[in-house]
Formats: C-alpha cells, sequence, structure tokens
C-alpha cells in the first residue's frame, strides 16, 4: 500500500482523507509540518503558497488542503478568512450580517481546494464545492464549524441536523478527495 | 541626506511616511516590491514575516508597515483582516455586527506596527495605537477606510469628520511613524 503525507494539523480532516484514500489503497499518514497561510482572495493561492513553503523540505508526496464558506451577498466573506471570522464573530454574527437578506438572496457555497505535490512534478489542484443557502437561525448540534447554518442545495436540513455519513456526501472536501482519489488511481 | 526605503504598494501611507521622516533629515523612497502578508493573529506577525521574506532581496536599510482596527466587543476582528472586511461587507457590515452593542461597549483601536531592517541587524519593531469608539452611523466624508466609524479619545468627531493635519496628530501611523524617526535620530 503506498503511503501520501498530509499535512495538517487537523485530526477530523486527516479522518476524513484517510477514510476516503483507503478505498484507493493508499495509506494517508497526518504531517503536522506547520507551513504559513498567507492572506489572499482565493483558496487555490493560499494552498499554491504554502506547496511553495513546503516542496524543499518535504522529499516525498504530499498534499494540503484549505477549506472556506463563500456567501454571495457578502461578496464572498468570510471565504478565506473562515476560520478566523468564526473565532471572532462567530454564528451569530454572520446571521447579523445577513439579517435584512431574503432567504431567496441567502446562497452561500463551501469550498475545498486540495494541492497534491510529488517531488519533481508541477503541483495538482482538487476543487470541491457544495452550493446551498444560509438558515435564518442557527440548527442542528452536529458538525462542526458554520455546519448549523448550512442548508446544502436540494435539502432542507443544515449539515448540522445530519449525521457524518450523509453530511460528506455533499460536503466540499468530500469532492474535493474524490477528485485526489480519481487523479492517483488513474496514474497507477 | 539618507534614503531609506519603504515596501509598500500605498501611495497614501507612502505620503505620510515622507512627510514625517523628511523631519530628520530622511528621504523616504516608495519600492513597490510585494511581499507575502500571511493569515496571523497579530500585526506584529505578520510584519515579521514580510520582513524575513525581503531581506535576502533588499540590500539597504528598509521598512514595511501594517494596519488594522480592532473592535473589542468582536474580540478583535476586523483586525488584521481589516483589509479585506473593508472590501467583503464594508462599514454598514460593521454597524449590523454592533447593532445590539450600546455607546459605552464600542470601544475600538487603530493599530500600526512598523517593522525596520538594516542589513546584518535584527529587525526592530514601532508600535502605534489610537484608542477611541465605533459611531453608531457613519459620519463624514475625508480620510478613507473605518475613518467615517472612528472617534479617538477625548474627542467628539470622527476621522473622516477632520482635516488630514488633525488626524494624524492622533493616527496611529503617525505614532509609529514619530518612533521609527526617534530611533534613527537617536543612531545618528
Amino acid at each position: 500500500m503506498n503511503t501520501l503525507w498530509f499535512i495538517t494539523s487537523n485530526r477530523g480532516k486527516f479522518q476524513e482523507a484517510s477514510r476516503k484514500l483507503v478505498e484507493c489503497k493508499i495509506k494517508v499518514v497526518q504531517k503536522n509540518l506547520g507551513y504559513p497561510e498567507i492572506q489572499a482572495n482565493s483558496l487555490e493561492d493560499v494552498a499554491r503558497f504554502g506547496v511553495e513553503c513546503l516542496q524543499d523540505k518535504v522529499d516525498q508526496p504530499f498534499f494540503l488542503e484549505d477549506a472556506g464558506l463563500f456567501i454571495e451577498s457578502l461578496h464572498g466573506f468570510p471565504g478565506v478568512y473562515s476560520s478566523y471570522v468564526y473565532n471572532t464573530i462567530g454564528l451569530q454574527g454572520i446571521l447579523a450580517l445577513l439579517k435584512k437578506t431574503p432567504t431567496s438572496e441567502r446562497t452561500a457555497c463551501f469550498r475545498s481546494v486540495i494541492a497534491y505535490k510529488e517531488p519533481k512534478e508541477s503541483s495538482q489542484y482538487f476543487i470541491g464545492e457544495c452550493s446551498g443557502r444560509i438558515t435564518l437561525e442557527e440548527r442542528g448540534s452536529q458538525g462542526f464549524g458554520y455546519d448549523p447554518l448550512f442548508i446544502p442545495q436540494d435539502n432542507s436540513r443544515t449539515f448540522a441536523e445530519m449525521h457524518t455519513e450523509e453530511k460528506n456526501q455533499y460536503s466540499h472536501r468530500g469532492r474535493s478527495l474524490s477528485q485526489l482519489a480519481l487523479f492517483l488511481q488513474e496514474r497507477k
């Protein structure tokens, strides 16, 4: 079984990736190496800079992932800074910003970008998206982060009202991981 | 007259620094070299990373500056990401987040950090702060950014209701520049 490093400090992300990639006989190993995340307008730019910082230090195939919630009527806010915004103004802050915004205009998108790098090869990017809308109040207690505010398209429940397995069918990270898995299988 | 590079793309900041440092016979030259700004909790960390990226490329004394507005009741938001937040949710977004916050709890602080570096010397950091409070609505048309929302301590008008010269007496950037000027004069 091949081994692939996932550079992350987030245990939950690591477990999700492990479960996904074991299906194509790849063993994911979590490495908490740390890398600078830049201020940028896109997840791709953040991931690209991270890869550039790591590629001279890591001597074998690795990947990293960055994700965010992009709310259309707020010009993409909180986007690349979703984690910081969650830790400062929180879910109630997001609801306050959307107080006057009707349901029809509360569209949002969860995005995940995976950057994959092998020594001496160009890096590859895999993007996963999940469209949906922001609720009028917090709903549900499962998941984490913005899950209580986000209802995926063609659904009536928030991510926080779903079991992990159901959520992962729609999830942005599930989708970027699927693309990575497909890429790795085709290379064999 | 000695020459000092200011690494910035912001013409307004450059002009402010020029006016300040010419008093101690230093000519400031604007260099738009670009450097990565990392996602961090403090302006100091952003500035430090910038200096580390630039120090191998710049062969003479230089400085850079980072600034932000830190609102106490929002746990320091928008802080290091002030520029991004201004461009997405804007002033009306800040007011929406503070809608239920009474005047006595609307304290905020503008902060500016200058990082100064000479070849073969450790970098020096100069911090300027301006305490004040956030208004209940936008007031005034001068200045830029968050100026229409910010009233400095012991004052009743916003930065946007003052002429530039008056504002600069209180301003966070004026204060960090004063410290840099003092440091440079003492070294002579």
